[in-house]
């Protein structure tokens, strides 16, 4: 094992020691972290050396998008202004008002006599977070392991290497004056080490990947650990024949332009007969809102002026703002198109028929299903979730808007008084399974 | 593609269509299917027939072994008696009494006014069980797939052909006589089926690997999909100095004994300075019951006629009646023996000292922790889970014995009324996140 990865591996190892107390203390006292960490982050002049960190990234990021190496999407997740820094201190103290997921007792059964299971929820241990930028990602991932009393390896990427270090430096004093080893809260700097990270599938319990759909999906082929990820979002917003034409655009143009890098936005409106009228709206509203359209034969010939879309437009995350249009020839048609185009992220319906919208929410097999709302509602902060690991396209284990649930895990424990196995079975002992 | 691989994958599908049907229709009506198939194993010409088939494989199998091609322990696992198979039918009932998974809500929370979110349990879709011996393993993952409504495509090994045929022959006629497709339940029969299987990550949602812990590692670096398994099953017994020398002995030796090939059957006994009367009637009935020991140096200063254990026996999945027994210093010794040696299957105290019990059960980092009882309680049906899947050393969806709730994920439905993201925030609309 060479050095560096020995380093990791030691340092993994230190965090879950550290991490394992977090998991031990009080549900009060693991609030009591988040609200001194949410304090700390308003601080004027933590504040402001954050900003300062960011505005020094950003700068950077940006000289490296006009030589174009880097795409402006990267420097939208990138930019840690007030307001997002507001949202993820209110995420904080979401997150500490929530009740506790540790401890838990999912399942409190007794065998037979003094023989009693219970299924309890603990941390997983140690969680490791590797993304590219978003450096608001660094306290939401900190505060969700707190919450869940697990140890965290942040790997950061290199454009939000000094934002990513000040935070990380603000978070672990938080710790340290709560009485609390701030060895639980780990950051890697070096870009080799996240190939070394995600070997050590003894050290680490759960790898969560956050960027684009490229580095995740590395990620996800040269681990040997669980990857918790989406490495697309390709959702869909279907307009039914019953749509509200005015309800279609504001909810389509919301989708699209609210953030447009963001894996919850709408990359294709799929439209049916009768849905004309809420198709015309769209295209006026999002051509008013900037958004390059790209449309099948069918949309164009209602709108000659658009732009021709290409078979690849479909099933395309652009996470820009343009958007593909096209027509299908009813709701089983759409459901079609999202099981062959969908990444089973997030689809909307907006429809007024509400067997039409039943059916799509019992059919689309997607994390998320929506009728007559944004996909963008598909965060974990908005689901009230306090903050998130990330969103999970897998469906195992946790699925959509991550929250702390998706770092916990359970154990089985059984208290006997010297039972054995063998006492049990066909034509002797039978098993009481009561559930208290 | 290749013939085969496309047969495959249009089987899986078809078998996704038959099993959505099973995922819509009542909890009643699920629970109808399967006591039909309990029925139908228990009619005295089909029980004749299965045990003609297993027979047929025992025979087979048992001349494979004598020219040294297989162990025993695969034949253990192959044979279906009377007595396996009554268990499987009773399990099957049991899981028909149990509570329906499917279409629980587990979150139902108000975002704001007429903005719905609901998680909704939901089944996985298809379901691959690998697997090498155990026919018994048919009914139960058919029984799980049915409860949780899912479609399931089975491969199982060569040896247990015959047996397998007749099993799911037996089932696919109970589904039909209930007017089901039996599409939902696919038998593969070719050995290079089993690697095709394993790329179809868009019609297979989460793959069930059962078999030697060779065979199950094979599985795990092959597959594209999610697997559900444990590669080993090493537990360990830890007698504290406050075990009750009987209590130890008996337990021990049901762990040992009771089914040598079985997962969680134990590996290794531990014992601390203060249990050594435990220790002597753990060796003395050990020895009686025809297990060999093999004993550490301290083990054999007190026990001068036990084998010397290698370092390698250490941590060493026997599966046979072979039992390594290490003295270690201390519980806080035990534990690091165990995270060391462990493969976190299930892991057990005996003791007296309750405050030593309690330290145990929370430091083992182990899907089950066990306190003065048998580590052979970890199975599905003891759980009282009806059936098992398997059992997962994973941390990550199910651990531990793994029963219906393994195949079940879920869905968050949004119902709106026209809301759009970027009404909500600092400063903005706030969510009100009450839950219902």
């Amino acid at each position: 094992m060479d050095e560096r990865l020995q380093w990791i591996s030691q340092a993994a190892r230190a965090a879950r020691r550290a991490g394992w107390v977090l998991g031990q203390i009080s549900g009060p006292e693991r609030r009591q972290i988040l609200l001194a960490m949410a304090d700390a982050l308003e601080r004027p002049d933590v504040r402001a050396s954050v900003l300062r960190a960011n505005a020094a990234d950003v700068a950077q990021a940006e000289l490296a998008r006009d030589r174009g190496e880097i795409a402006q999407a990267l420097i939208d997740r990138l930019v840690l202004d007030e307001r997002k820094l507001a949202g993820v201190v209110d995420g904080l103290r979401q997150l500490a008002s929530q009740p506790d997921p540790l401890g838990r007792v999912s399942i409190d059964r007794e065998l037979d006599d003094g023989l009693g299971l219970r299924r309890v929820a603990c941390p997983l241990g140690v969680v490791a977070v590797v993304f590219e930028a978003r450096p608001d990602a660094v306290v939401q991932i900190a505060g969700l392991a707190v919450r869940s009393g697990n140890a965290v390896v942040l790997k950061g990427g290199r454009e939000a290497a000094n934002s990513n270090a000040v935070l990380v430096e603000v978070l672990r004093r938080a710790l340290a004056d709560q009485g609390f080893d701030p060895g639980a809260l780990v950051l890697l700097e070096d870009r080799a080490d996240v190939d070394a990270l995600l070997t050590l599938d003894r050290d680490i319990d759960l790898v969560v990947a956050r960027g684009s759909s490229g580095f995740v999906r590395h990620v996800q082929q040269a681990s040997k650990i669980p990857v918790l990820a989406h490495a697309e979002g390709i959702c869909h917003q279907f307009l039914h024949a019953s749509a509200d034409p005015e309800m279609a655009a504001r909810v389509a143009v919301d989708a699209k332009c609210g953030y447009p890098a963001a894996c919850n936005a709408i990359e294709t409106l799929l439209w049916m007969p009768g849905a004309e009228l809420a198709l015309d709206r769209c295209v006026t509203q999002l051509g008013q809102a900037g958004v390059e359209i790209r449309a099948c034969e069918a949309t164009r010939a209602r709108h000659p002026t658009l732009v021709a879309a290409a078979q690849t437009d479909f099933g395309h995350e652009f996470g820009a703002l343009v958007i593909a249009v096209r027509r299908v020839d009813n709701l089983v048609a759409a459901l079609e198109h999202i099981e062959q185009h969908g990444s089973r992220h997030t689809e909307s319906i907006i429809a007024q028929d509400e067997t039409a919208a039943a059916e799509f929410l019992a059919r689309v097999d997607a994390a998320c299903v929506f009728h007559n709302a944004s996909t963008r509602f598909a965060d974990g902060y908005r689901f009230g979730l306090g903050a998130e690991v990330g969103v999970s396209t897998s469906k195992l284990h946790a699925r959509g808007p991550v929250g702390a649930e998706g770092l916990i895990t359970y154990r089985w424990l059984l208290r006997g008084t010297g039972q054995v196995a063998g006492d049990y079975g066909p034509g002797k002992r039978r098993f009481r399974h009561r559930d208290r």
